[in-house]
């Protein structure tokens, strides 16, 4: 059997897979952002005549998922697999979204890297053959996470300045073994790195070292040089991590003109989000929106996605325990 | 590219994993039960020293984990992935057991169903030929589990006939490439099946039809009947859930001598379950434990896991919402 691994933590796809199309939704404040035209859909508020926020989120992922299966003109029938998560409890807004989607199903669990992990994950299961095609869907909503992992909303209570503000927004794409468009090359699944940060108001510093230990990984597994890529982008670690991650990366000689990060694009200064965006779906809504349209437009030829993911629960804060962050990597090409 | 999928819903491996090693870690109920003597190891007490339940549920999983590695032989750095989910909020036992194991980690949530959905993926890598060694890890406890569905444990309410009792367990194999052991032939991957049940102490009743949907086409798809297979067990849908799916089974004309249930076998009836277990740590240690030494003495030749999962939360259940269900079924054999 072809084994296809390179070096410790990276695999390089014999059939990558092709993502025949994106889709994506999201609330009024990422509309009103600067990414605000990449989204194929954008609600006029966060409920959308819904019975509660949880019940949105589901719908706003339904409709990401039947959007990106609408694009890709193919029958739902024809999709083997849907892989899908979120930020809720028991991932409900994936399960239930799953229900209605009626497709075979996947639950992962990776915070905000969900987006990446879930392109990973899914081109395994296209590139060994045990699909056709597959469908990815990820959520998060301002409103559901921040009552359940911090203070009620109703409290209004000040955010601290290193606190990121978790995206309204849903993102999917159809991965497919063939057909035209950009393609999923290779992935860096990552292994949980905790320097003991503890603050759940400062995640970025939490994921720094993550990301930066996957980022470190995935170049010299796959013998390249960040001249390689047109961008490298995680997604999210917010303006704090980001400047932690490019820091501890450049101590281990990596030197990046072409970093960026999901949490820090999608919203404007103006727009009093703190330390940037967080939440599953930001990558995944910068993904389907913003970097597919420059992948298409052919302004970016290859670039790397790092999801990155801060796995505490509001029981083991509260319990003291610090915060296990990891980082996933995946590689598209034009 | 060679295509592994069957009928509607089902892979053949090419390359089936072998089960390296298992290893199974239990609280003390789950020592007394029938099942007592086929598990590696049993805690004195719930918590056996830690500073919580959901510490010791980490430590517990870890424990498993840590043996089922040591019984394969290899060295834990040999290891490409680990699979690994639980019942806790943001699956934080098996976040802080990923930590600690250093092994690239990959989340899934798939309730009860957690187990046989690791097996499936985690063949899928394998056959794939992304990993050489997979390690899977599930657990679930049941003090933690308790205060997080349903009630504070120290109020002491009654509990319903049909409510079922969460394992104190974590199971955990070593899946390889190559090497001695019953292997993992085939998996079949369910969709979510929700008939509108809305009792959150009534799982057995809301996970039913989804095992019988998945049963069902796996049974088509593979061109099999039940007599192709020494024992099909569900995990776990408890006394209520059992009746119900083999009812639904026989309208579609499927006969079964030899159809069982982890959550049914794990408890005797004099220990006061009620309906019977659950908890995805129930299928992982009755996988690992009992089954895994009937595979390997021969008593079973072929068998059918069906991971059986109920995906909702406390907070989808107050919110009036029904209890969606999945079914993964995996085909070992000896």
């Amino acid at each position: 059997m072809n084994l296809k691994r390179i070096g410790n933590q990276t695999v390089v796809f014999s059939n990558p897979s092709v993502i025949l199309s994106s889709y994506s939704v999201v609330g009024p404040m990422e509309g009103q952002g600067p990414l605000g035209k990449t989204f194929n859909k954008v609600w006029k508020d966060n409920i959308n005549g819904n019975t509660s926020w949880e019940v949105a989120e589901t719908k706003m992922l339904e409709e990401a998922m039947e959007g990106a299966v609408k694009q890709s003109q193919i029958k739902k029938d024809e999709i083997d697999y849907l892989l899908a998560g979120d930020l809720l409890n028991q991932i409900i807004s994936a399960n239930f979204a799953a229900r209605t989607m009626g497709i075979p199903f996947i639950g992962l669990y990776g915070a905000c890297s969900t987006m990446a992990l879930s392109m990973s994950v899914g081109t395994m299961l296209i590139d060994g053959g045990f699909a056709r095609k597959v469908l990815v869907g990820v959520s998060s909503h301002h409103d559901t996470a921040e009552r359940q992992y911090r203070l009620p909303t109703e409290q209004g209570g000040q955010r601290a300045m290193s606190a990121q503000w978790t995206v309204t927004g849903a993102g999917s794409l159809v991965l497919g073994q063939s057909g035209e468009g950009p393609r999923i090359t290779a992935a860096t699944i990552g292994r949980i790195v905790d320097f003991g940060e503890t603050d759940a108001n400062n995640m970025g510093a939490a994921m720094a070292p993550a990301v930066a230990d996957t980022v470190i990984n995935h170049f010299q597994d796959m013998n390249r040089t960040p001249e390689d890529y047109d961008l490298i982008i995680s997604g999210d670690l917010g303006n704090v991590g980001l400047n932690l991650t490019q820091e501890v990366l450049k101590k281990s000689g990596l030197h990046f003109r072409n970093f960026s990060d999901c949490g820090v694009l999608i919203y404007d200064k103006s727009q009093d989000a703190h330390a940037g965006a967080s939440g599953c779906g930001c990558s995944a809504v910068v993904f389907a929106g913003h970097l597919m349209e420059k992948i298409k437009s052919g302004q970016y030829k290859r670039i790397l996605l790092v999801g990155s993911g801060a796995l505490h629960s509001p029981t083991s804060s509260l319990q003291g325990e610090s915060i296990p962050g990891i980082g996933h990597a995946v590689v598209i090409e034009a």
